[in-house]
């Protein structure tokens, strides 16, 4: 008896997938650099040396019993504790290392994070626009997702609607800023406003709602901004981070849940992550991929091309008229459409061998996903081809 | 809304890792070298040298975007098909590589090849004695584990009683040769006999029961003996493995499931596992991981240390007139406890500071387990500290 839940999941391709697949399948044909491939979040500069250097000094001197040993359940106790320094130092937090528990990238934390402070029928409250995958993330809990309508233009998020969909049945509201697919970084004035209105709810329905924040983009902010931190703004809140994007280790799988001290049940939400690993088959990320990590946990690699490619693609698109936010940071870019079909608008500009992620699963129907984590030789190389595109199909 | 399933999991502490804290506080007072601590299965001999080359050989030397990039969510290719040669040379199958799916150590296996083949309600049939882990690691996938009872003094599998056991209701066996915590090997007979009743109640119920091999213990074998594969006598079999015995890696966290290429849907469980990764978080394991354990898969870390020991505690306890068989692999031996509670001969075994586990969580009350992957120094300095144990408290 296989699980037909799961067969039937197969039959629901990605869309990024499909796309992706189709450059790579159009690379082989013209070759992938005639190929603007816009698809893939997939970050395209190398892991900074410290990281490097970290994985090779300790394979080449610490004795391998210890190195390769099993991580007490909860994580490395050192690697937690470097992991709270350097928020501490970062974002005027009191962490400690009992509030750090390392996982296997972001999606580890998540599913770790939305088990701990749900219950299978509760509901979770996404902003859209959102990365799609966390449907499966959150209805496979037995929570149940509940998306908040996006607010265009400039896809800040959307507290009227979120006021009104509250209610006791809510577990816990993610939010993800720096912002998959839109670019956008929630303002103080957005997390202090979502602030209050949480703690003013979880006192009407008596129980606290829980804040996840999903930060894979945290470092690649824009104009050299600070990208507020939403743990300070809300106390309630679990800190869900991935090294993927940051360090440029995506493979590596590692990432941490941080519990704010703040929070209800501070002191056992770790200890319940943990339990929670018992289930699906967790027990933390790799112990050589840890302690590298803390290693480079202050580094980043050089992360200056995603800001080159996005004032190049922000300058293209405002110049041919599209109606766009400004990113604040991530590898992303959300443009409207110039047709209200997106998907449409994209399967045209595949003609032009422009590949681009319409936003219907993102809950943006109507705008489109540009993915600039690639060569900004590329990008350049791409201008004149966006411009022939346009100019072509809608001028 | 902290979820009270988990904090309810948290008060109940594993005995086995109370028992192990015990011994490193009692280490703390009288030295750990004065401690006998046999309570955890944790590998003491380094992982053979190829892995740790290749792994830096990999850092050295590979493009880093490559080397920590994203692996395909089915896992690495050149790796599965390392995998899926090995096996094919030392068990005669057929997989390829698309019968592979790279895991996060068994823990990982298991939580996909359960949620593989089972659905919420189903039954999982497990012989005792078996790894207390089971039961979260089944129960938290909404089927429940149903334990066929142990057939001692030889702890083969009870085939009587899971005849009787077996129902329409029931989607999988699970089982676990060499068997943790017994050492027991099943033998080719007992799996031979175990497929005929899996085939036939199978064709009886209208539907495949799924035999789950978990086989983390394989490569530690002794007397020469070669391990019976189940997948060779049952087709319908889906082989969890982890490297963490075999290479001495066991907080790299890296293993897999292999789909028996007869099995039914042997050509989708793998991508159907893709699947269930996206609801508990998985992702693969590390790349760097992926590929060291490649660079090693024909290898082992010397294991003969383990058997060194199993001879010399074999030995003593049949000297001493404990009733016990002798174990086929691992690195556990189980013998029955010289008074009925188990859990209270143990208690009397910490006053000589013998660290021994009582196996009521095993499901085999009245056996305890020695864990004897430790320096055969110490096994042997141990010998005489249980003489005098065993002499002063029931001779």
């Amino acid at each position: 008896m296989i699980n037909q839940h799961y067969l039937d999941m197969l039959s629901h391709k990605s869309v990024i997938r499909e796309l992706s697949e189709y450059a790579t399948a159009r690379g082989r044909e013209i070759g992938y650099d005639n190929v603007f491939d816009f698809s893939l979040g997939n970050p395209s500069v190398p892991a900074p040396q410290s990281f490097t250097d970290t994985a090779v000094r300790l394979l080449q001197t610490m004795d391998p019993v210890s190195l390769h040993g099993y991580s007490p359940s909860l994580g490395l106790a050192d690697v937690k504790a470097a992991v709270a320094d350097s928020l501490n130092r970062r974002f005027h937090m009191e962490y400690g290392p009992e509030h750090i528990f390392p996982t296997s990238g972001c999606a580890g934390a998540l599913a770790h994070a939305l088990r701990a402070v749900t219950v299978p029928g509760s509901e979770v409250l996404v902003f859209a626009p959102f990365f799609p995958e966390y449907v499966p993330y959150i209805n496979d809990t037995g929570a149940q997702i509940r998306v908040v309508p996006a607010l265009p233009p400039k896809f800040q998020a959307n507290l009227e609607a979120l006021e009104e969909m509250l209610s006791c049945n809510v577990a816990a509201v993610l939010i993800n800023s720096p912002n998959n697919p839109s670019g956008v970084v929630y303002t103080e004035d957005t997390l202090t406003k979502l602030s209050r209105i949480l703690k003013r709810k979880s006192g009407e329905y008596g129980h606290h709602i829980f804040l996840i924040s999903d930060e894979p983009y945290r470092e690649i902010a824009f104009d050299g901004q600070k990208i507020p931190y939403p743990a300070q703004f809300y106390d309630d809140t679990l800190t869900c981070y991935s090294f993927s994007k940051s360090l440029s280790v995506p493979g590596e799988r590692i990432g941490y849940v941080a519990v704010s001290p703040r929070a209800e049940h501070a002191e056992q939400l770790c200890a319940v992550c943990g339990q929670i690993s018992r289930g699906i088959g967790h027990n933390c990320p790799s112990s050589l991929i840890q302690r590298a990590m803390a290693g480079a946990v202050d580094d980043t690699a050089d992360l200056s091309v995603y800001e080159t490619n996005m004032n190049l693609l922000y300058s293209v698109f405002r110049n041919l008229g599209f109606e766009v936010q400004r990113p604040g940071g991530t590898f992303y870019i959300m443009p409207k459409a110039l047709e209200p079909d997106a998907a449409a608008f994209c399967r045209k500009a595949l003609k032009y061998d422009l590949v681009f992620v319409p936003c219907e699963g993102f809950h943006a129907p109507g705008y489109f996903r540009v993915a600039y984590c690639i060569d900004t030789e590329k990008v350049k190389r791409s201008i004149p081809v966006i411009e022939r595109f346009v100019k072509e199909q809608y001028q």
